[in-house]
Formats: structure tokens, C-alpha cells, sequence
């Protein structure tokens, strides 16, 4: 159990490849994760051929953590393969619309976090892409992904070369309401945030930004209103054109 | 590592409390899983007051998994504490949009996952509930959900009273691509189907359903086109009140 509060993300990875056959034994394994009625909306598209890898980098601003990677995880939300067996055993799909396309990405969501947790146990090194849902398009041009199939995250793995430090987490009371939800006082936030606030590498990130404060940094650079309207007309754009209508 | 291979979806528990420490404790590990720019955009309600559960029982339809749970944890979307904090240091957020709520919809997914396998590693039996983006309004009521907060997964947990059989899977080549997508052909799905569709459990669900194909008891029965576009409009109603715009 001491794994779940020492694990890191892994950025770095050695030149040093991974068995396919470790890949497929720790997606298999975690093909055991629940899923809604069991269906299993997902599928995995694992990319270590690099002209591939390549090809996907811009999809993810060429972070290190994909161009040094020796495997790619690609999981996506995949309605394609439940909708042909409908179709194949006389069933009439109904799941053309946004109910169904986020049971998906709750599916495939879980699946995700099930590889990386075991991947990590087995101590391989893993780091999330979150930018896979800034250019989907791109993305599923390069993976062939058919229409109901949409990228949901990637993962990168390796071989750790590196040791990360630890990154902070907020205090658990932050997160947790007991019953029902308590709206948080001024005083809680001050609370909740202060040791993040007060880090090193957060103080750091406020000057090499030349803003005021942390939350500037997320508003203002990291996170701005004009990139998430963006991304949101895009996201919402690839997910109508895949077949999830809204 | 046998444990994911094992584990199994419990509904059934003993009448046996669960320490408030234990659940504190799995929650806090839980914390340390990855989350976009590490801004843990999620909260997680921790229910065990039978009133307030009699209260969220119609919006998961009176499962017998949540009525005879001891601990319901509504896991959710959160943008509020984040949105505070940055109003409250200098920082104008911009994240009342659809491409932030899927950013809380992947973070807390990964969180509700994570809890889930602390929760059975330490021998607890664990259920999750779709049924939370069905009645997102009702459970915003009994659970006080504000502005930017968003139900997103309920997982019931309670000691283990029951030793589920394994449901099955559908296997490992099913769900893997290797490099790109490869769209299925007729000869795969059959292969990859024919297993789950051979199981007397399946066949029993499609005679006690009065249906041809068991295909037809997902699409006829248990996931219809009426009940996914009426859940469709109510989620994208819910998700548009709670602040997020598309």
C-alpha cells in the first residue's frame, strides 16, 4: 500500500524498451477495472513505432514526456465496437448522442487509471497527456479512429530516469465533505492553499511568470479563458462529428 | 499484483461499520493520484447519515448496493474551489466552459478510481453507480452541490457479504490497437463476442428479457435510445445551470 502515497509522475524516461509483452499483460489486467453494464467503452491504440510517435507529437506540443517515451498509450472512449455488434445480432444502437459519449469517457477514464496504476507498480514510469483533448482531430487522423471513438488520455511509459520530487497535494480536508457539500469560507481557502502557496517551485513558477500571485499563473498563462473556449469549440466540434450528438 | 486479476464488484456488505479513519485514510492516499496541472479538480461528499442516503436512493433508483451501503461517496467535478481561491488572490478564472468541465470530469474519474482500488486493496467491497449523471439535479439537492460542482460517480462501499463470480471480459485483443486503429471486420466481432455470449449468465438475461440476441437486452432493455437522449437533455441541462457553458 505504500505505493498509492509514493508515487510520481515519471517525465524521464531510460533508453531501454519494455516487453510487449509486459504492455499486454498490464492492459489485460486492467481490463479487470468496472465499467458501466460491463461494456467495456474503451480501447487502447499503443504506439512505439517513432514515425508514429512523431506523427503525434504536435497533437501533444512535442512535450518530452511523449518524444522520449518508448510507448504510447492512446485510450479512448469507443462506442464503434459496441455499435457493430448491435448491428451484427439484430440490436438497434441508441448511443448517437452526449449521455452515451461520457459513459464512455468514464469507461475509458477508469481503464486508464487501472494501467497506470499497475504499470507504475510494476515500476514503470508514467505521465498523463491532458493535452489530447486540445487537438483530438489531429489525433485520431493520425490513429485512424473511427467515427463513435474518441481520444480521452494518453500515456506515456518507460523506464524511469528520474526521481521526481514531490509535487504537494492540497490537505485532504480541501477535498472531503462530510454528508453534504460545505461551501468553503474565505478562511478555508487561505487554509487549503497556503502550503501550496508557500513551496519553493510555486514561488518560483509566480517570478519566472512575473505575476503576483500562483492563481495568476493558472488564469493567466497555464489555463487562460481564451485557450479553454477554444479547446471547448473544438472538443465540442470533434465530439458531433464522431457521432455523439448534442 | 493478483489483486487485479481478482477483484470483483461487490453490492452486497455486512452490517459492519467501517471506521471513519479508514475511509479518511483511503481517501488521503487517493489524493496522491495524477491530476491535470495538479489542480485536483474534483471534491468527494462522504455520506453516512441514513437520512441524507434515503434521500439519494430515488436518484440511483433504490439500488440495493447504495440502500445497504455503510459509506456513499459521491465523487465530483469541483471548479468551485478552485474558481474561489483564484477570485480571492488577483485571478480572473476562465473556466466556465465545457473543455474545464471535462478537465474535472477526467481528474475526478482518475480520483474515483483510485479510491476504489485503495478501497478494495484494504479488503472493503466497492460499487460504482452510473446512475449519477441520471439524476445530477437530485443529488445537487440533497448534497448541496454549488456552483462549478458537478456529481460525477457514486461508489458504495461496505465488508464484503457476498463472493461475486467473475463476469467476464472480453479478451485482451479486443480492446488493444497496435500502432493505429484497425476498424473491426464482421469475423472479429464474432470472436471477440462469442465468449461473453456463450456465458449461461447472458443467456438467461436474453430469455428473461424475451429477446433473440443479447445485443438486444442492452439496446431494448437495459441502455435505450429514449432513456439515453432523455438523459442526454438532462445532463446537458444540469452541466449548463452548474456554470459550465457550450
Amino acid at each position: 500500500m505504500e505505493y498509492f502515497t509514493s508515487r510520481r509522475t515519471v517525465r524521464k524516461y531510460q533508453n531501454r524498451r519494455i516487453d510487449d509483452a509486459i504492455i499486454r499483460s498490464i492492459i489485460s489486467d486492467a481490463t479487470r477495472c468496472p465499467t458501466t453494464g460491463n461494456m467495456q467503452l474503451y480501447s487502447v491504440v499503443v504506439t512505439r513505432d517513432r514515425n508514429v510517435i512523431d506523427r503525434l507529437a504536435p497533437a501533444h506540443f512535442s512535450q518530452p514526456a511523449l518524444t522520449n517515451a518508448d510507448v504510447v498509450l492512446t485510450v479512448c472512449a469507443d462506442y464503434n465496437r459496441f455499435v457493430r455488434w448491435c448491428e451484427l445480432r439484430d440490436a438497434t444502437p441508441g448511443y448517437d448522442n452526449f449521455q452515451s459519449f461520457m459513459t464512455a469517457v468514464l469507461d475509458s477514464t477508469i481503464f486508464a487509471q487501472q494501467i497506470v496504476t499497475i504499470a507504475e507498480m510494476r515500476g514503470l514510469g508514467t505521465c498523463y497527456l491532458g493535452t489530447t483533448a486540445y487537438n483530438p482531430d489531429l489525433i485520431a487522423e493520425v490513429l485512424n479512429l473511427p467515427k463513435f471513438v474518441v481520444p480521452v488520455l494518453t500515456i506515456t511509459l518507460g523506464y524511469p530516469d528520474e526521481e521526481p520530487s514531490d509535487c504537494g497535494r492540497l490537505p485532504v480536508e480541501a477535498v472531503v465533505h462530510d454528508e453534504v457539500y460545505h461551501d468553503y469560507a474565505d478562511a478555508d481557502i487561505d487554509r487549503y492553499y497556503s502550503e501550496k502557496e508557500a513551496r519553493d517551485d510555486s514561488r518560483r513558477f509566480v517570478e519566472e511568470n512575473g505575476k503576483q500571485t500562483l492563481a495568476q499563473v493558472f488564469t493567466d498563462v497555464r489555463y487562460t479563458k481564451d485557450a479553454c473556449e477554444h479547446f471547448s469549440k473544438v472538443l465540442l466540434d470533434f465530439i458531433r462529428r464522431q457521432g455523439f450528438y448534442y
